[in-house]
């Protein structure tokens, strides 16, 4: 299933979660088939099966189909506990910059304050002027857990993503004492989406390629099989620290092709557009104002 | 006024705000005295002046107390989209480790997971034999703001409590590649309280004997003059970077005296008993499990 978030035009109801028919097709609102459905993708993960099963019984109805000019389509979550995010987790990013690969994951965070929806303006802040890229495969948790042994690490994640770890490369690795947060947390630097894919409707998430396009050029390529530290390893050792809980977001590192790595360096300016795509997942659009 | 987050013992109503009659006094039930108010702090913050005058007048009503005996006493604040930490804030703290006075901020946070109660035990984890303490002011966030001025700071800091920003130093200081995070914000890393201390309660939130006690043995005696970055300079400095919003927690920076750089190290074990205590705050109580 592809789960959504959205918001219908020209009304106040609200955040609600739907199902689409397909990549970029029509989406079933959820609450109207059963009004008994919560209106958030963190309260529809925190039922569990239950929630699931109704949003499978809800695009079999093929009622209540709201077109794609009818909605907004918005972040798949919003406002979780948690934005977790993993640093240098692609051999050919390490490569790219003659960097070690990394023994353990390497955890940083974003504020849920910085997630915007998947067509939504990535906005250029004017305290930085090295705003990058870096598309990333993101996953979503569905299930409470603490010490999560690798081997049923799976079971705790609902469904991936397609990221976009924007970073500001001035305030991540010259300034704040070297601590990445801030560089990485400006409003507008998590755009997240389209869809959450559930787990069962995604083949190999690490065998997919993975791509990033600013303009139209690509300017990353790679396939997620480079990832060093994969899905299960990655819950199991973040729930060693912490409680993860449904709607909890991990960003789960980039390939090579940073404008900063280039040379020279290229960062994103005003009116630039950049495309994250993940194959089976989708493609976001986000533009830069 | 001094608000609290509680639970009364034996009854499933679960989180509840109330305003303490004085530290350490009976607690008044603002959905008792007017059930129309919000259960949690976050909520209450949101409404602005309508809350907390709301607040003013169930204090002085006088009805609807419990008794500490009736209560658990919870965070302050539970669930805030942020907790933003900032390091090296104190001169004294500086001048311990022979680390220069920053020219800016130094920010990074723990997840919102990390809070625990102000009574509530520490739990140590496994993963970490270096687990240390740091008494701080907190203060948190009451009205929504971005590009915050630093002469308006003020008005949108709702009030004051006491944390302790427990660390793993071994996660801190020597993995994860140097990023604070994970030795931040194990589970229980965050205990904080007992009481939200509107600004107006408060003479001078930066003239305030702060200090930490193990097992009764003052290791931690500084006052809150000794801060580089203020309140208000905080708040200015990271409304740059992200919008706050009400309930969102600030950790101030610890003084001198952390066990990390006693000779020879010294770090907590079971059964420590940790009080962070500043004056006209209060006190939180945590034992080390």
């Amino acid at each position: 299933m592809r789960l959504v978030q959205f918001r219908r035009h020209g009304d106040g109801e609200g955040i609600r979660v739907g199902v689409e028919r397909g990549e970029g097709l029509g989406v079933v609102d959820l609450k109207a088939f059963d009004p008994s459905m919560p209106s958030t993708m963190r309260e529809l993960l925190g039922l569990g099966d239950e929630g699931l099963e109704c949003a499978q019984r809800a695009l079999a109805s093929s009622q209540h189909v709201l077109e794609r000019s009818e909605i907004h389509l918005l972040s798949p979550v919003l406002a979780p506990e948690k934005v977790v995010c993993v640093g240098m987790n692609y051999r050919d990013h390490c490569l790219e910059q003659n960097a070690p690969i990394p023994k353990e994951p390497i955890i940083f965070s974003k504020f849920p304050s910085a997630i915007t929806g998947p067509y939504d303006d990535i906005t250029l802040p004017t305290e930085s002027q090295e705003v990058d890229w870096e598309v990333e495969l993101a996953f979503v948790i569905g299930r409470r857990g603490k010490h999560i042994k690798e081997e049923d690490a799976l079971s705790y994640v609902a469904g991936f993503t397609v990221a976009n770890d924007v970073s500001a490369r001035d305030w991540q690795m010259k300034r704040n004492g070297k601590q990445w947060l801030l560089g990485k947390t400006f409003d507008s630097f998590c755009p997240l989406g389209p869809a959450l894919v559930t787990t069962d409707a995604v083949n190999d998430p690490h065998s997919l390629g993975i791509r990033c396009l600013v303009n139209g050029d690509t300017v990353q390529s790679s396939n997620t099989d480079q990832m060093i530290f994969k899905t299960a390893a990655l819950v199991s050792w973040v729930s060693k620290f912490v409680t993860l809980i449904p709607g909890d977001v991990f960003l789960t590192g980039t390939p090579p092709g940073v404008g900063v790595f280039k040379k020279p360096p290229v960062f994103l300016k005003k009116g630039d557009v950049v495309e994250c795509q993940i194959d089976q997942i989708g493609s976001i659009i986000n533009k830069v104002v």
